[in-house]
């Protein structure tokens, strides 16, 4: 990607509500303004064929449960189809990419939330990615909501065991929020950004951090 | 599947038309008389999930073409699911499978016919059946439809040009039908039945096979 004609492909990472949406069209606008041709995408979906997927098979209700495997292979099936029918061919064209979700939150989520084994992830992603990877991650980064970790420390103070559900959809988001930060801490890729801040100061460091890239 | 009490697997392989549903109906039929428990499948599919994946994307009209490397990992994700949730537990609960296509059409078609990486395909398969491999495979082996036949030879005589899409078309059932028997030379699960005979012939065949396995 070091190729100045290509355009640069920007991903943004977190966990729900820390504004991804929000941020990326700042980013978007921002980028627009200097004469930088972008497109704005998100994962998994992105193209007609990939959103099938998701709406589908990855978020509709099924009969059966969908197997954790076949999940992993349908989030990079989408994969596939939006890198080669639509990421790729754009940044040949010089448009830059930004894009909410990418292979991190598979890692964060069905590898460290979930636990399937992360040599089967990372084998998928060298399948479908070969050496791709962002010129830049922004992780945005907050504290798990206040209400589940208010739940937790109730239940802990009090001694009181609470709802197993509760439990251990806590602990998941936990996994990924860890899985986030190791992500972040292993590749010099990312940029952590603070998201419990007010937006202006978040968009002053996107705006400092995208500065650097052009 | 070494266990006497699991049941086994036996998929059906070979080009279209060669009679594979007639012929799986036929020992259904056949080992139900001897007692033994059996349940029918295909591939791509077998379950709602598996289906869907299917249905949705594999059949469907789009308005993109699929890109070749989603559509193997969709093909390994339905494969995963159909594993997962309808064979394994069949085979465990002592309940015979058998299967329209499996695997092995993935290698021809996509492998040979498509000549998509093969390295690709073994690692998928690796990935989602570990080391589980039918009992026994028969592939029913036809010629080619005598009409494609007729039109290459046609053209060849007359030393005209065919239609590119007819030839590639050609090509293609060529290379498939090439890879089955590559496959059948190669494993010891497969027993190859001339599926050109009459059906009673073949259906004889099919019957000192399965009397085998008992």
């Amino acid at each position: 990607m070091s190729n100045p004609s290509k355009g640069r492909f920007i991903t943004f990472e977190g966990g729900e509500g820390v504004g991804k949406s929000t941020n990326i069209h700042f980013c978007a606008t921002w980028l627009r303004d200097k004469g930088i041709g972008v497109i704005t995408t998100r994962e998994p979906g992105g193209t007609p064929v990939a959103e099938t997927i998701r709406e589908k098979l990855l978020k509709a209700h099924h009969e059966e449960p969908v197997d954790p495997l076949a999940e992993l292979l349908l989030m990079f099936a989408a994969r596939a189809q939006h890198l080669n029918t639509l990421i790729l061919p754009a940044l040949e064209a010089g448009t830059w990419v930004l894009c909410d979700r990418f292979t991190d939150s598979t890692i964060a989520y069905q590898g460290y939330g979930r636990q399937l084994p992360m040599e089967h992830i990372h084998n998928l992603k060298a399948l479908v990615q070969h050496n791709l990877e962002p010129d830049r991650t922004f992780l945005l980064d907050a504290p798990l909501e206040v209400g589940m970790g208010r739940a937790r420390a109730r239940a802990d103070s009090a001694g009181e065991q609470i709802d197993r559900f509760e439990t251990e959809k806590l602990a998941f988001f936990e996994r990924v929020q860890h899985g986030f930060h190791a992500l972040a801490a292993a590749e010099e890729r990312f940029a952590t950004i603070d998201a419990s801040r007010p937006l202006t100061d978040v968009q002053q460091d996107l705006a400092l951090e995208l500065e650097k890239l052009l």
